[in-house]
């Protein structure tokens, strides 16, 4: 039975990236050897790497000045690398859920944090934008979209400070104006490649201005001056995530992405608010086009384990909602086809006829 | 043509933990989706850390008292965690090389370092086994196999105080004293896996003992805690890792490993003692039966270029020797057929034999 991956991450890949994937495990550019078992010395992993640099650059319109790194140990050690680089006295959080929580926790180990907004005491069910950002600190750091509670910002915020960004789960979904931000951040297990590589776009010019001395590893700078490989890079992931953006290249970038992502999230937000016994957690104007967490109404709250059995006889799978929200989470990345997200809504359809 | 893979690393797998891990990107445990495209927290992924632990706990005899840990960032990152996580006052450091060198540099921003012996003013050719350790540091930190100079100590010092070991190369080479160390850490695209993927042994007791405030990624106590699970995992090196372990398992563990490899070494030092064109760059009694370093005598030494084309029409690769010490270094790694080594000794009779 065809498998319909629901799952929050790491997350659906397309079939494109899968086999390439395989196809360099195999047997990688005709070199006679697996892509597992290569230095990444050689000149033919020096290729993807660059292919990836560039590709990421150009399908993101990133400006001069700013490099493109893919490193290990995911975006929660980006979490304290960020403040390690980047907070010389003081700087701005948005509080919008778990990540941005975490996120906030590590920056106080570096200097003063001002949450400049939260919507926690609302069960994170909206994206604040309403809020002022002192002109003093360093940074202002969002999280553009929320992965656990559905919510997200879908645009690029007037601030007047540069941002710091935590683009884990909406990264490629829309065009993004990087000349806003110091560094935008994430790791790329939903839209982009297999869990294991973290990328970070950095303004050159925004490193070096703090004091502190920083270990060599968690340095942006030690990076950008190797190009990503100060040590060994995570080799396989990177190239899948170089396949994952050919795949995108060839579909029409980021801007036809959109119109794919808002096209899926429609369909399946139109069958939640059309539903009688499903119903969405999270404000309308803060919607996730990622991730869509809804729950049954209270008179069929009983009934959320048997849909979640039903929809897996149908191949639908990863769509139980991450315990902070319960009911259900549908997470509808890039390489989701809209057929699944259809199978998904008629097994909705379907079960409330039943019942 | 066939391939012999001499490369440093990432460097050769087991063709079953390629076979393998090329099956589960097409199908993971009949789960009908792909492992690269699976939630870390599934079962079947569970299924996978543990079984990963308990191997590596069971091959090693690691004693009670002590977790196995897989982490993102690399061995470059465990250079600075370390010194966070250990180095309360002072720590004792050998100098036996390129990576050694890196690791001290990290410790020095959080003590004081004292190079207890340092092999550098003979360009690293022999393993220092001579020197005191004060009583009154932390721990002393040794790098147990040296692939740029192709250096090893192949047993576990007596010391008067707790060690910390690189074993990033010669992991699963030999059986290991654990109770002798308080960390021991490598980077596993040696002998375990492809690149992504960090392999920490540490003693539980150990941790907790320093007064600085450490980020959460950084801090063991996060991941001893969690079982590698605090945030995603680097799913598919850490599942290449479990086939090859289960490779090591079948093939009679690390005592076996230990022959297999040293008689592996044994043909390649026989045939470069017994030639009149190539010389080994290492002291006997400190050479590595993992990087076998060697050159061409002064008297043909511009045939090294010649030599590496020729090698490379037999399909040997990756014997070229690092900038450091220039010639030639075979990485003859636990997944190194004892054939390929025989070809590469064929090789240098015959290039031998045509000058």
């Amino acid at each position: 039975m065809k498998k319909h991956n629901f799952y929050a991450g790491p997350s659906i890949l397309s079939q494109y990236a899968i086999d390439n994937t395989i196809e360099a495990i195999r047997d990688f550019d005709n070199m006679g050897l697996s892509i597992l078992e290569i230095s990444h010395r050689s000149k033919q992993f020096q290729a993807v790497m660059d292919k990836a640099q560039a590709l990421f650059k150009e399908l993101l319109d990133i400006p001069e000045g700013y490099e493109v790194l893919f490193l290990g140990g995911g975006a929660s050690t980006q979490f304290a690398m960020v403040p390690y680089n980047l907070l010389k006295t003081k700087a701005a959080y948005l509080d919008t859920g778990t990540w941005a929580h975490k996120a906030i926790k590590e920056a106080k180990l570096f200097g003063e944090v001002n949450v400049v907004a939260s919507s926690e005491q609302d069960n994170y069910v909206y994206y604040p934008t309403k809020f002022e950002v002192p002109t003093d600190v360093d940074y202002l750091h969002i999280t553009t979209n929320n992965t656990v509670y559905g919510t997200e910002l879908r645009r690029d915020l007037d601030v007047p400070v540069r941002m710091v960004a935590d683009m884990s789960s909406d990264i490629f979904t829309r065009p993004i104006d990087v000349s806003k931000y110091d560094l935008i951040y994430g790791g790329a297990q939903k839209n982009l490649a297999p869990a294991g590589v973290t990328f970070v776009i950095v303004k050159v010019d925004a490193l070096g201005k703090v004091d502190r001395a920083i270990p060599t590893m968690l340095n942006y700078e030690t990076h950008v001056k190797k190009g990503s490989m100060f040590n060994t890079p995570p080799v396989l992931p990177i190239y899948t995530a170089l396949k994952t953006l050919e795949w995108y290249k060839e579909l029409g970038g980021v801007k036809a992405l959109q119109q794919i992502d808002e096209e899926k999230a429609r369909v399946l937000y139109d069958a939640i608010d059309n539903s009688r016994m499903f119903v969405g957690t999270v404000n309308p104007d803060s919607r996730s086009i990622m991730n869509v967490c809804f729950v049954m109404k209270p008179e069929y709250k009983e009934l959320e384990q048997e849909f979640i059995d039903f929809a897996g006889t149908k191949g639908i799978m990863g769509i139980k909602g991450h315990r902070s929200v319960g009911g259900f989470r549908a997470s509808l990345y890039n390489a989701l086809p809209l057929d699944s997200v259809k199978v998904l809504t008629a097994a909705m359809k379907e079960f409330e006829n039943n019942h």
